[in-house]
């Protein structure tokens, strides 16, 4: 009998989460892709493997917070590269304000009357940018007149941030770098306007390319796991074009978007190895899902692994 | 605090499949999705809901049927409607086939010379389809010469199928009837065009429609768990065009299909509901993911559950 | 410079549709597709190619009838493979009914109180249905008692349509055979349930078979032009697994389903080759599209270019 | 007969792309929304309305780069919100570079010893990058000591390029200011990055904030056509956040995203209405399709209504 062949799943009685991915891992389809990337996130746990942890989408509204600082603080995320939305998100809950669920077919005129901004079935209490206004006119107030780096910026925030479960903050005490290369693409842009119509502020676009160039230079081996594409996923894989590494060792990407359309965010991670920003002989999958169902399956599938050992 | 606040999921140690469920069920998208879905399919379990499962896309070779047979066996299902192909898929396993793991970007040119027949990453060796053959006309040489509808035919294959795993089987020894309505667009049309070269054979296109809507004009509740689109979903919803109940009470489509483009595999469950197909009060959800990710999830976090009573 | 270089359209001025074709044909993604489709479809309408047509979606209500029938009319179209809700819309309009544009985010159970079943952003009358009842019932009572395929069926159906846009009616008078696999699955099913309460209706589910495999060994050269998947798509594909020509030799799927997920429907046509059932040397490409959007487009495009012949 | 009654669309002879425009705005789903949006880009070229440009994925690889400095020239962007790699492939082909057509089912691995990189269906010698390795250090040779904002660098750089298919040149020559905020996520960072290795370059990411917010202000009325989400589509929208304006009165979207995962770049326009980044009142419609099918028509459609003023 072939090696290769199809173990049907079997499902009964009650299962752990690895017993789940583990059944699924002997299926094709998504169900053994799921299968893959547990074994590739857990075989980039590595010590010699410099992890990178892309996170783009509306994850913090989604309720993947905890899970997101939960990975910084268990090691799984050593460099971050994310989009301004979600730490807008991130400080919002830091200060004290909640995301609530609701409808995705909810009347969004009748919405915007009671002030309550929509990310699909998430409901945002616009007040809530107040509090997001007073906390980020005084992080900006408190840096110095020097140039800022994006990543420095970043640190700031999470330095004045007094939640255990915030993403930046997490980052701030466990010295993860976070890069957020359109930062200015966010409510933290409107804010820096808003603070610049008065006051100093200089942060360079480019700050961060060197630091991040050498921290590429530097690792041994890299991985990435990249939750959605957009310019997390660009920025993290266009550091190979300039190392001499010869592209990720590992790579996952969960995401939905299809590739026909020849965006980079749908595109193949085969693609990638034509640039040489995914190694040749590197370990690849794209797993095509909504991450809020698959990042926490194979987090948890991972974690029971790493337990177990 | 609201009520509806976001609970951000959260990820520690080694987690059953519910616990984990559970985490996502306080979150948004998809991830809520998935909890909505685990609480509606443990609702449709109570004893007065008449439970339809329509299963199209190839779920089979996926390594699906043993899931499936389970299903049937455990109580999930008490009407099943399908395609033709995997049914084909089924009977292939059931007299000895098998699929096998292979790959997406496989050479197609090179593996029809290998007689290998693609499924996206799944392989099927074409000699499998001649013991396929040698099955299917032998149950049709063991039928009378009356007419027959669909679902007789489907029964009298589970009846000629000695494998527990088979789905077919599996319906045919708990009773379970399976209603095929496209099943000459399968191979088992084609083996049906062979062997009325020679001999008489007469299924009925409209046999089953009585039987199927007695079946739910019997029913005090209904359900359904709709896995892709296609036929099978059209069929089932349809049956409450003409009975009195007014719609479905339960009802959960695992699809990737979209709505934008009109057809009936990815529209709404929302305008199913204009339709009657769906009732005014019913408990629907729509999981947009890979079947073959969402539905392992789904069974086992149910099983868990209802093992705990 | 390389042959191969991508042309960059250019648009200026008042355009022809095949004019504007011809700009996208030098373009890569979906453009570039666009422009390969227009020239297989061209080169299809060769004198010694059978061209067969798979119509799922709901092309009819969307406004896609009047081409439907047209391209029947003009020679476009030898063979018809259909789902039964086409069918069912077309004879709607063809006893006055009609489908109003409506809105995709309307409230489905007000919709509901107001008779009006709701496709995607189109609006249909549920007192229609009445009018399709009463043509129905004359149908199926002016039928013989004999055993009848679905193609007789159809034809049945479209001699008493007195309409010159219905497809049905198009098909009959230019004898174009109507193939219609699934036909239970659509209100014509729940009409043929209806009948058979108390009159005989004989319609052998495997009738069409031979017929349909006799046209595919005839063909000197094959054609398929898809309009989405499900089963016309598999039906239309499927006949050459048995016939000994080696695959079709011009296909055009216009779709939006995805392959990732492993159905047929989203699946490519090189994966088609591997069954044999897309020769090895055909022409084709599956452009993702929205059809309503890509059909008129090739349509007028290869109207253009036959018209200056 | 209801005003709403669908049109069922005609195809025949040789037509315009207006009037097939016209013939598809009469039907329903993608065709309809094809119809709706160049009535509203119509609309949108009046004179006081300001209109923004939102442009993300691989466009100019695709073919596109012409069109979009041909409506630099003919008025139909006021601004430009763009992705540094669509600027790259713009100086790549401004420096004699070129892009070609190739397959998306190449060897990767094959490709890559060779030196192409593959996008999708375009190949792209790396050798090319060479080439805008001499330009783009040039262009910050070229530059004054002080701190620059990316509209002005992207300006540098349009006035350094010999060409007038070039979209950055276009945009110097008509005086359109071009936004990139991500620039340093594309090869513009890596060049940036090589550069101030050894030289001083200060480019404020917060540089353009006050100048786009002072545009947005400015406006009597405002559109917005966005091609494809990510970072373009944010940031033209979030501009209405601060401004008392009150959302956008014109918006298109062409996406292929979908809704379901919460990300922005498939959100609706209906729940950027919550938010106020689109007026209540304004005219918005998503078109579903590759950009690459949607742009061509629609421009062509409103670029012959405008010719026959």
């Amino acid at each position: 009998m072939s090696e290769n062949r199809i173990r049907h799943a079997s499902i009964h009685g009650t299962m752990t989460v690895d017993q789940l991915v583990r059944q699924m891992g002997g299926c094709a389809f998504g169900a053994g892709r799921i299968g893959a990337a547990c074994d590739i996130l857990e075989e980039m746990q590595a010590q010699d493997v410099l992890k990178f942890f892309g996170l783009s989408g509306a994850m913090v509204p989604a309720g993947m917070r905890n899970i997101i600082s939960g990975m910084i603080r268990d090691g799984y995320i050593d460099v971050l590269v994310t989009t301004g939305a979600n730490m807008v998100h991130d400080i919002i809950e830091g200060v004290g304000g909640c995301h609530e669920k609701g409808s995705e077919t909810a009347d969004d005129i009748e919405l915007k009357t009671r002030h309550i901004n929509r990310i699909y079935d998430v409901y945002l209490n616009e007040d809530y940018f107040g509090c997001l206004e007073t906390k980020m006119q005084r992080v900006y107030e408190g840096m110095d007149q020097r140039t800022y780096s994006i990543r420095e910026l970043m640190s700031e925030i999470g330095k004045n941030i007094d939640d255990r479960n915030s993403i930046l903050r997490s980052a701030y005490e466990c010295d993860v770098p976070v890069y957020c290369p359109a930062v200015q693409d966010s409510v933290l842009g409107l804010q820096a306007w808003l603070f610049k119509q008065a006051n100093r502020l200089n942060v360079d676009a480019f700050g961060d390319m060197r630091e991040f160039m050498d921290l590429c230079y530097g690792a041994k081996r890299t991985g990435a796991l990249l939750i959605g594409g957009g310019v997390p996923k660009n920025y993290v894989l266009q550091s190979m074009l300039v190392t001499p590494r010869g592209g990720f060792d590992y790579v996952i990407q969960i995401t939905m978007d299809r590739a026909e359309t020849g965006g980079l965010s749908g595109a193949t991670l085969d693609e990638a190895r034509s640039w040489g920003k995914v190694g040749e002989d590197a370990k690849a999958v794209q797993v095509i899902c909504d991450a809020t169902i698959a990042l926490p399956i194979m987090l948890a599938a991972v974690n029971e692994r790493r337990g177990r050992k």
